[in-house]
């Protein structure tokens, strides 16, 4: 049974990225039509942080209020030396933050986010989503796409978005520029129940302990209910076509070292499962007439300044305000879209990859870190402003590097 | 024909903490007598940096006026980042340093400091002077000690100081605490003629050019009529029975990532002898009965803060300084003396690899200490004030870490 259907705006991903993306795109007067892999719409993981940038979007997207019901909004991030538990540095949510961002910070659970974008996007007229259809071929037709799936549907659209994520079947087809690139370290996460923390688990602050090739980030979520901890080290034992590496064992291995406080947290953190961590390189292009890419499928990023999902809410808005001011042309709506976005996501990319070598440093290369990060003030946001403060101009507002 | 010398003071070694030494003695009414290995007395390398801590000993001893004659008074000290002559931070030795340490930084020609310390120890009639005279063994006779040298000379004292220097012959029998630790970096150095320097060298600077695993250091000397350079890397070729490692083709390529000022320099340092750099970890000892250690021989370290002679400089005004206050009671003068001397030198030492190892940073740490170091002010002494503000009341007068 083959059926071709035809449709102006086809997203392929219904994670974060394609449910914001068939959301804004919607309320331009786009009809859309979003098709996931799996079974059912969901997401893996636990804890999602949204930075002003993002909670810009969302609050555009209309949502934001529903997200109130779900988010903690921390007081601060707080920097501690893992292995010392020296408290580094602080950056205070304040008002002084507010001032500067206007948008909130806030964590929340991954599928609060989803259920939330997800119900946005079931109660709109102009979206459909269909799940259970993986994508198995792309083909470009100049003025639209065609795509194909593992159980034989086609599609034939004006213009394709392709928020596929990190093994992107989109990004193959326009770039094939290869697989991502594996940087070596191995994260275990999950949220306990509130009262499984044994210790004042800090309520209103998100703890990121830092030390010689690890870190362990902590936070509550889900109004307070729930903790969620995220233990990340570099295995020492990688090999590229092994799964053998990056174990429990090596996890005990490298927090050995670490504060009892560290060490008591990660005993609660749950080993079922892990996720290796992958990036790209920042590439010149993603887009091929009316194919574009969107979020990780565009410019995966580890996740060390919390800023994947925050830059494809970013993306989902800015495509959105491409067509709109091109009325329509996707030719100039998409270029316009990757010339804006691909600078600035390259840029968070590689604060990415560079924050991830300033809390993973040891030696004196810490020791220098620690006397840095100490003299920096709570409310200084010298450092953060070109990113969290992008959302309120839909431009940087200062130039932090 | 075997001779044997009854003495009071005995010091073993001829360089700048030995002619100190007898100098310091000698001016507090103790007759000495010193023995130098080599058939004349003379310094090899070129410059020497005199810091407050160690110009205060030397004007103690009555020889800062000659020195005047001779050194060269920068007004600072810089250091620039090797790779991109980026300009990192001063050390001012203008009138707020002069104010803090009431002694001035001078650099001079270390042949130049170890002539006038000579002329001073012979023009006291309390000292004996003699070359060519090697130590092949000690013995320890409780109260005093005996030498002998490779000519069969025997020499019986009171009390010994060995003064002679990395591979001390007086450590080994006290101690006996195997070879000092190779840290597998070496050193390229010598003065040029002023009128060869091409550039304006900048008589008024001390330039400290720091950059991944080597660094480059230039100042002018003898009234400014020279000017010395040292180069300074770690060979990745290093290996212990040999030596053939440190070779000019390593510093060439070394050296090659460089700034081109760096590298403009570099073709001008003298490439027929190089230096292998050693040092010790602290000990907690270093005295026998009436046998002790002074300079190198006690405390080798590296010479990246410039404090090695200065070090033996502060050795000797305390040595003395402790056979005055002890009335001569040798006992009581050397232990007080290592008691004082050793937690000092020994943060000396470690200091100075710690300095090492923040100078010789890639990557994020050097990206990381540049923001730190462009932080600093260039009157602000909080790292110095503990070694430089040591001598005006022979302690500490400040704990900078």
């Amino acid at each position: 049974m083959k059926q071709i259907h035809r449709i102006p705006f086809l997203i392929i991903g219904g994670g974060i990225g394609g449910l914001a993306t068939a959301l804004a795109l919607s309320k331009k007067g786009y009809p859309v039509h979003l098709v996931e892999r799996a079974h059912e719409f969901g997401e893996i993981g636990a804890g999602i942080q949204i930075a002003p940038n993002a909670s810009k979007v969302l609050d555009d997207l209309g949502v934001l209020d529903e997200i109130n019901k779900y988010a903690v909004y921390p007081r601060r991030l707080i920097l501690v030396d893992a292995l010392s538990d020296e408290h580094l540095t602080t950056l205070d949510f304040g008002e002084n933050f507010l001032r500067a961002y206007t948008y909130p910070y806030l964590v929340m659970h991954r599928n609060d986010l989803l259920t939330i974008l997800l119900n946005a996007c079931r109660q709109s007229d102009a979206i459909t989503l269909e799940a259970n259809r993986e994508v198995v071929a792309v083909d470009d037709l100049g003025d639209g796409a065609r795509i194909t799936c593992a159980d034989g549907t086609t599609y034939e659209c004006e213009a394709l978005i392709g928020a596929d994520g990190l093994r992107s079947v989109v990004r193959k087809y326009i770039l094939d520029d290869g697989e991502p690139v594996c940087v070596e370290f191995v994260a275990y996460r999950g949220a306990i129940p509130m009262e499984e923390v044994i210790e004042s688990a800090g309520l209103d602050t998100i703890r990121y302990w830092i030390g010689p090739d690890l870190h362990l980030i902590q936070y509550p979520l889900r109004r307070g209910e729930l903790y969620n901890q995220v233990a990340v080290f570099k295995s020492y034992h990688y090999c590229a076509d092994s799964d053998d590496w990056g174990t429990e064992n090596e996890l005990e291995e490298h927090f050995a070292r670490t504060h009892v406080s560290v060490r008591k947290a990660l005993a609660r953190v749950k080993r079922d499962r892990r996720w290796a961590l992958y990036d790209r390189p920042p590439t010149d292009n993603w887009t091929r007439h009316h194919i574009t890419l969107l979020g990780d499928s565009a410019h995966p990023m580890l996740q060390y300044i919390a800023q994947g999902a925050c830059q494809a809410l970013e993306d989902a808005a800015c495509l959105a305000d491409m067509l709109e001011g091109y009325e329509g042309d996707v030719d100039k709506a998409f270029l316009a879209y990757q010339e804006i976005r691909i600078p600035r996501t390259a840029r968070v990319q590689r604060t990415a990859r560079l924050f991830g070598d300033i809390i993973h440093c040891d030696g004196v290369g810490a020791l220098m870190r620690n006397v840095l990060l100490s003299q920096r003030a709570a409310d200084d946001y010298a450092y953060t402003d070109w990113f969290y403060g992008y959302s309120t101009e839909r431009k940087e507002i200062s130039d932090g590097h």
